[in-house]
């Protein structure tokens, strides 16, 4: 089994800002939190992680969401793991919808990785669970529950 | 949707004995680590903990996974994660494997969840999203990857 | 033995932002450190944690420190920790150095305390020990360093 | 400014068994927690770290403290911070006292270093900021305070 991670950016992604780089107080998306949190799970399965977008999902275009739909409908593997920001992780779903031959789920969090109380480990464990077990199509996996991408209420 | 997790003792709740009890190098089983890894993902969904045991798997005896069954026999729900040490799961899981009513997930963890690098919340994580895809059956979900309790194999 | 801790804020202080109120890339300054810290530690001495500024130390302003002046001033303890964003952390401990009879340590973070990584416990530590050592004056203690206030440099 | 580190095992240093090696409920002394804490810390100042015993303090005999005595007494520099089991602590503290041309700074944890909860970060923040200020002799930094080794009381 081979499981494809993609990163778009998100809260799960944000880091606090270099300090020679940039002062003050935002944040910025940084390194896919896939990598630290594989590293701990030495995980059985081949997998590979790609970086599409690195943006807050407010910040996400529609020529933004072309290329995500682009990148993963161009992959040969079919198990597909999207970690994206949450405010607008449904139109970004609502787009890959087109896709039917894989099985699709995009997740994020709502503390960012690099935070001791994140939710991020549990999501990614979540989304790499149901990566598995679930038919082709589109899914949502937040708050601990899984649900095709239209049935999605974001909090 | 409901789920039921239940403890029954494991690397995963693993922690540091109290000072004024007891000294030296061994650890003791604590409280279950779902309400810790829950706290941070505050689940949409209802569920309950229950503890059912607080031992190191290679503890565990016959008679342990006769109350496991049991008590797992008797649920109503038929969503249900169990936390178990790796050694013997497998063993734990044939016993609950006469059960055909529910979806049962068995996982637990390489390292404590009171570790900073611990697996505990990534393998929550997987449980509770294969708890909510998965058929009627017993299945292990360790090491990245979810699968039917006859085919786990203990690394 | 009687320590004040004294929050102003700064990177250390620094939290995600709470989903219903903000959205994005900004941080806020939240609770003290200083309470996540100390219930770690569980110190033998006497101790008050005070919050009089919750801001970056790049948008203090003269009547902000006034302001801690004042307090800190006004205080009958004379063993003073305060944490402060670190650009303008020097300007903010000359301030301060007109009270001769006081022992007042200035500290702060390279990340927030919030952050797996963050130096904000070995620092609180620092300045925490060198608070009972060190004679009347005022210091500031980052990167490993405790030094006079006057001879600080900012990395 | 150079410190010199040094392991002497005890909590602080416990981790959790590798499972290649050891099942069950025994933690072993790893890794110096030093080198984990000033990797977050980046000091400015020149350190260098040195192991000489991974032995719970229970188990450090009268040929372990000779050892320690031997090994510190030798040492060119003159600023030493040594973490140790706290249940002996002292004991060692008072074979040290022989030493008078250096500031020796005993430290240990209640917690590992490897736990989020750990209180590891401050204790070895305090020692390493006393170890900058106190004068020549032996002193225990612990439970949030730092005093001469003969009036430490272990908790």
């Amino acid at each position: 089994m081979k499981i494809t991670f993609i990163q778009t950016g998100g809260t799960i992604d944000k880091d606090y800002p270099q300090r020679e780089t940039d002062h003050g107080y935002e944040f910025k998306i940084a390194e896919p939190a896939f990598n630290f949190i594989l590293k701990k799970v030495k995980p059985d399965f081949e997998y590979e992680v790609i970086s599409i977008l690195k943006k807050d999902s407010l910040d996400i275009m529609e020529e933004d969401r072309e290329k995500i739909y682009s990148v993963v409908n161009s992959l040969e593997n079919d198990k597909i793991v999207i970690t994206h920001g949450t405010d607008t992780i449904q139109k970004t779903a609502e787009k890959l919808s087109y896709i039917q031959n894989k099985t699709i789920i995009l997740t994020g969090a709502m503390l960012p990785e690099k935070f001791c109380n994140s939710d991020a480990d549990f999501n990614i464990g979540m989304a790499t669970g149901v990566v598995q077990t679930l038919d082709k199509g589109v899914y949502i996996a937040l708050y601990g529950e899984v649900c095709s991408w239209d049935k999605f209420k974001l909090k």
